[in-house]
């Protein structure tokens, strides 16, 4: 179970509303990601560059994935850190755009494997790709301090934490350079933190500070906690104005929401039943390719091969 | 005079400490590399990300360069931004292990034309790559102003120009984060600064802020700029101290210095003559692919056929 000496190791890049990922197609099942391999493809100028990397392997060759009931693939999700995460938004829509564009896999409905269970993908004609991201809880109202400016946001739970911030001025305005300062009793781990604004009926554009990372073009899971805060009458960038409402009071019947992000425009639905939502945006692959043997010797050794 | 339908654009992403370019082989010469294209190329999220584009052409190929003495390639450089550079210290190294990696021409020694006239080069067995940077010329002293603290430094032509500022403290505690104030009269078209300090016997340690980009990994004429202007004894971050020593006095005879920067390690050769100076150092290439049609086809339209 290695990779064979001479073996080549292909790659993607692809980005999905510019949150970008190298993909990397592991058909047997031989690859072992170690975070400084990760590390050195995600590095942007020593590297390939990338917010993150996506290992395309068959669910069968993923010990305890085997049995995933009707998923063909397991998307292995890990941070430009190295480190491994449950789930991406972007990420698992650039993972099917990669499956489709190879011949892995037709469009139309995907299930797809993750850490946080089996998604269902839909590549549609037009080049949106659709994720069922599972359901959105809404739980309370918290206070940020971005760039010494406080700001009243609602706190969603979309398997990771938001504090989602309505403001009414302009988005450039805020200070995203520098981690916020959260309430730390109810952040433990840290919270991404959502800028928003109104541009129109069930039309919103965000800005987006991801813990651990900074600012980032875009934020899959923050596009659906945005859609699902603002769905409510929230609209407050004082701390000591009322507590925002309770954003699971009010959401309209028939609810698609329009948030543009920096890298571009993602569309969320909401109210699927039991808290559901549906992400869906753009998904491109930019290049295929090789890795050059002696970068990957000189980079990450044979820590690679299993 | 056009890529025919369906032809493929290749590419190489490669870097010099951590200085990097994407290369588009154009053996044909029939690419024409416009500026949204370099721009699309050179985008680290929507893109394939890097500091500039590296065309490789046939110097036969390129009108004005066919007779070239003795230069089999042609240099086409672009800075990120789409717009044309002369010359490129990293890049040209790149330039050199991509011909020899993809065997388009030997190692050992190359001669390959550029904007800024015809640049020897060498492959040594070790990796590195040295090219011949032409001549330096040591113009005075100037003050630079970076986060509100002064430095005097000294000014130097290395084709393009550039301000070396030695300093005792520590390199991190310099702000490069945003523009440097510096003579308007002097550097009518700004200039590169470079924050120096001394580790040793001819060995410095550089950060540099790239005029018009910002601070960068490395920069192959600052560090050659920054070997001639410390070549001289000048140590001073007030600006308020003598002026700066003339860099022309005190050359050491033999003189191989190190310049540590940020993205790796760079030798610089002063004194071969007439203020001739070589640069040496690893040129890496990372991966080799295609771009992707549907993106170059988004992204680019039809621009890049003649």
């Amino acid at each position: 179970m290695a990779l064979r000496s001479g073996a080549v190791l292909h790659f993607a890049k692809g980005h999905g509303t510019e949150n970008d990922f190298v993909v990397l197609p592991d058909l047997d099942g031989v690859l072992d990601l170690t975070p400084s391999l990760v590390r050195a493809l995600c590095d942007r100028r020593g590297g390939i560059g990338a917010d993150g990397v996506l290992r395309v392997v068959p669910a069968a060759r993923v010990p305890g994935c085997e049995a995933t009931s009707g998923a063909g693939w397991f998307m292995d999700y890990r941070n430009a850190d190295g480190s491994v995460a449950e789930m991406c938004g972007n990420g698992i829509r650039v993972y099917a755009r990669y499956l489709v564009e190879s011949g892995l896999a037709g469009p139309g409905a995907l299930r797809l494997a993750t850490r946080d269970g089996v998604k269902q993908v839909r590549l549609a004609a037009t080049g949106d790709v659709t994720v069922e991201m599972g359901s959105a809880r809404a739980l309370g109202a918290s206070t940020v301090v971005l760039g010494g400016r406080a700001c009243a946001g609602v706190h969603v739970d979309m398997g990771n934490p938001h504090l989602v911030c309505t403001v009414d001025d302009d988005l450039r305005s805020w200070d995203l350079s520098r981690p916020p300062a959260v309430d730390g009793a109810t952040f433990p781990d840290g919270v991404n933190v959502e800028i928003v604004v109104r541009r129109g009926e069930r039309h919103v554009a965000m800005r987006v500070y991801e813990r651990g990372v900074g600012e980032t073009r875009s934020c899959g899971t923050g596009a659906c906690a945005v859609a699902v805060a603002t769905s409510a009458s929230i609209s407050s960038a004082d701390p000591s104005a009322d507590t925002p409402a309770d954003p699971r009071a009010e959401v309209p019947a028939e609810a698609r929401w329009t948030v543009d992000v920096p890298g571009g425009r993602l569309t969320v639905d909401l109210e699927l039943g039991g808290g559901a939502v549906r992400l869906a945006g753009p998904a491109v692959i930019v290049a295929t390719g090789v890795l050059d043997d002696g970068w990957l010797a000189a980079t990450a050794s044979d820590a690679y091969l299993k």
